[in-house]
C-alpha cells in the first residue's frame, strides 16, 4: 500500500488556508498544523544564506494560537484585507516517508479605502502529515522574493 | 452512487469560464450558466451587510446575454483586455445536494497602451449544476474586495 | 486503451516550468521541452495578425540551451527575480493524436532593491508530448498581454 498523498488532498488543504486568512476566519487557522508543526516566514535572501527569519518564526501551536489573539487585539483586520492568489504546489517528494510540495503564492493587500497592491510575493516550502484523517502541515515556511516586506504587522502569509 | 462532482470538472468550468473573457469570447460566457441562474457582481463591504449588488446583477439568462450585446456596442474590448488568475477553487460543499465553492480571483487591466494593473481582486462564491453531461454555474457571486472598482464598464468579472 | 494525459501529469509539467525559472535552476529549463520543439515568446497583438514575433524565438532544443548560457553571461538574475503564477489550465484538446492547453499567466518582477511589480500577464499556449515515462512540452507560445514588455533581458517566460 502507497502512503503517498493524492494532489487533491493536497489542494484542498492548500486552498482551506488561504480561505481562513482571506475570510478573517483567522482562529480556524492555527488547526491546519499537526501539533508538531514548524511555521516560518522570511525572506529569499535570509533562506538562501541560512539566517534565522526576522519575520515569523513559530515552532509550537501555542505559538500559532498566541499570534491571532495579538492580532485580534490589534484590530489588524479591521484596517486591511489579504487576498492570497496561489499558484500549482510543485510536489517535490511523496512517498511513505511524507509529501512535500513548493507553491508559489502571490498576496495582494486591500486597503480600508479601496487601494490594492501586491503585498508579497514568495513560494512555500511544505511538508504535510496525516493526522487522522485530515491533512495539515507539519511545517510550512513562507519564504518572500522581496526583502522590503512589511513586518510590522506580520500577518501570517 | 454518489452525486458528488469531481474537482476535475470543477476545475475545468472554472477555467473555461476565464477563458471566454480574457479571449474576448463573451458570446460564449452566457453558455456556462444553468438556465435558471443568478449572477451577481458585488463588494465585499456590500455583501457582509446584506446590501444589494451596486455593481450588475442578473438572474436570468437573458439578461446575460443582453449585457454581452451591449458590451459589444460600446466597444468596450478595443480599449482594454483583461487578465483572469484564479487560486484554487475551495469546495466547501459537494453531496447529493449539489457542490459548492470558493474561488479566489486576480484580475489585471491591459489598456490599449500597454499598461497593466491590478483592476480587481475578490473571491467567486459559486453553485454547480449537472446540465445533461455539462457542468455549469448555478450561481455566481463575485466579491470584490476593494469598494474602489471602476463600475463604469460593469465588464463581466 | 486512450491516450489522454491525465491533468494530474500537466499540472506538474507546469509546476516544474515555473519552479525551475523562479528558483533559478534554469539548466534545467530546456529538458521540460521534447527534442523537437518550438518555444516562443510574442505578443497579442502579434500573435492575432499573424506576425512573426519580435521577442523570443526558438525552434531546437538548443537554442534553448544557448538562451540560458546568455543570461548566465548577462548575470541577469543577480539583479532580480520573477515569480510566476499560473491560472488553472484549459485543456482545449486531449485525444490519440495529443494534448493542447492555454493557461493564463501573471509574472511578477522582484528588483533587487525590493520593488515588486507586474512584469507579464498572458496566456501559454501550450502542446505536450510523452517523451518515455515524462511528459514534455512539444511547443509552447507565450502570449503576452501588453506590447509594452521588456524585451532587453529576454528572460524565458
Amino acid at each position: 500500500m502507497s502512503a503517498a498523498i493524492t494532489i487533491e488532498r493536497i489542494l484542498a488543504l492548500q486552498a482551506r488556508y488561504t480561505r481562513c486568512i482571506d475570510n478573517n476566519a483567522l482562529e480556524e487557522w492555527p488547526d491546519l498544523f499537526a501539533d508538531e508543526c514548524l511555521y516560518v516566514v522570511t525572506t529569499a535572501e535570509n533562506h538562501r544564506n541560512g539566517y534565522p527569519s526576522g519575520i515569523i518564526y513559530a515552532d509550537t501551536k501555542n505559538m500559532l494560537v498566541d499570534r491571532v489573539t495579538a492580532l485580534r487585539q490589534a484590530n489588524v483586520y479591521e484596517k486591511q484585507s489579504y487576498r492570497h492568489i496561489l499558484g500549482l504546489p510543485n510536489v517535490t517528494k511523496n512517498d511513505d516517508a511524507g509529501a512535500e510540495s513548493e507553491t508559489p503564492f502571490l498576496v495582494v493587500r486591500i486597503m480600508h479605502d479601496g487601494q490594492t497592491s501586491i503585498f508579497a510575493t514568495g513560494v512555500y516550502l511544505d511538508t504535510y502529515r496525516n493526522a487522522g484523517s485530515d491533512l495539515k502541515f507539519g511545517r510550512r515556511i513562507a519564504v518572500c522574493d522581496s526583502s522590503r516586506i512589511d513586518t510590522l504587522l506580520a500577518l501570517p502569509l
